[in-house]
């Protein structure tokens, strides 16, 4: 398993007229938690791109727990619970308050696909090669 | 059941750098087609928060079947297949594009809240006899 | 003078939590109602790149008069002042209410770029010559 | 003079497939400045509405000078060139990339007012306090 948690400051542009973040944006918070998911391995989402692999999203799935409030400072937990074997690859977040309240959680699943084709591939194998020693 | 159709111009805003709309605005897409659904009831959600109540996103899905692009003019699709009968109603959502493809489809579900005290309600009453004749 | 106008619904998503919309939402407003302006013209702003020309940002100042609020319908007014003669040009967008108030005003400059080396260029021909019988 | 500078990753989300951060997004790069140049002071603009004062923006001008990009790691240096004396003040932002180059500059022009009557308003007292020290 894989595990790495990112804290999000939330900035007023984010919440709506209700008060809270918009339920939207959510997808935002999870694409930055995966992105520095990937940093502390020691690749990043822009080298997968610069390899000619996109990451295309084929389903999220988000649960709204507690509100979550302009200003708040987030803590999101991303996880890999096991290592891709083929072009699919889910990812599975959670977000937390500064007391450990689960506010939210969520599962966003992608195909790895070239580029060039749009055909599916593999996960690229350097960052196969660094997520193994976990699993 | 209760449908309703309504069409987006997408727009450059929406798009992100894989040159396709980024998965976290589908969300709006889904919005704006409950907003019209509801609209054509003869009534608006603003009439809804105007009332004292408020729905509150408990949990979204979204599958991604075909990209959307700039410029696409899409069919947003809002149905309600069970009028409900407690502080809990869920929306399903399909995208077509012009030639009838579909793009995308989801699930949105919502509390009805009191937003006096955040507590749980029903559909308020003048939403919930404009619905049931579909039913 | 060429002036084209626009109406947009608001949706929640551009609100926040004062009540009205994000100040900075207001950009796509503009966008929209620059699109459709061309649009008006017998020509879309994906034409444009398709030509292999980009239209990049330089300026954008927006005056906000009286507030913009979930639901409302607005009148988005996009107005060249003068035919572009070299790689520049100025959209005047102004944002009306169903009752003609001005809810705010806008000029957004850009440059003209070949995509392929991001080189300055003239407005495209085909656009050009659309709009000179404006002035 | 007061001045503060934020760091900030730019997520994929904020791009368009022109490649580069959507134009409409830098009000939200100097929104994060702001509050983080307030958080500086030791006060937070929550403070400040929890004070019963909100910061309407009448005004934003943006020059962009040189493309942000995805995964950029952007300064983003807010000033306050002047002690607001009375219902109006004026943050100057500054975007710079890693390598120091000027990547766009602001002006964001705030009003002062009262939430509950929306009459301008002077700057909080305790706001002006801690400010001016640093003029």
């Amino acid at each position: 398993m894989f595990t790495s948690t990112t804290q999000i400051r939330v900035h007023y542009a984010l919440t709506d007229q209700m008060g809270v973040v918009y339920h939207g944006r959510y997808a935002e918070f999870f694409e930055i938690g995966r992105s520095e998911a990937i940093r502390d391995l020691g690749f990043t989402y822009k080298d997968i791109e610069a390899m000619g692999v996109i990451m295309a999203v084929v389903e999220i799935n988000i649960k709204y727990i507690r509100p979550i409030r302009y200003d708040d400072f987030i803590n999101v937990k991303t996880t890999l619970t096991q290592l891709p074997t083929d072009h699919r690859v889910s990812f599975h977040s959670e977000i937390y308050s500064q007391d450990d309240q689960l506010l939210s959680k969520g599962i966003v699943t992608f195909y790895f696909l070239e580029a060039k084709n749009m055909q599916k591939t593999n996960m690229p194998e350097p960052l196969y090669n660094l997520l193994k020693g976990y699993f």
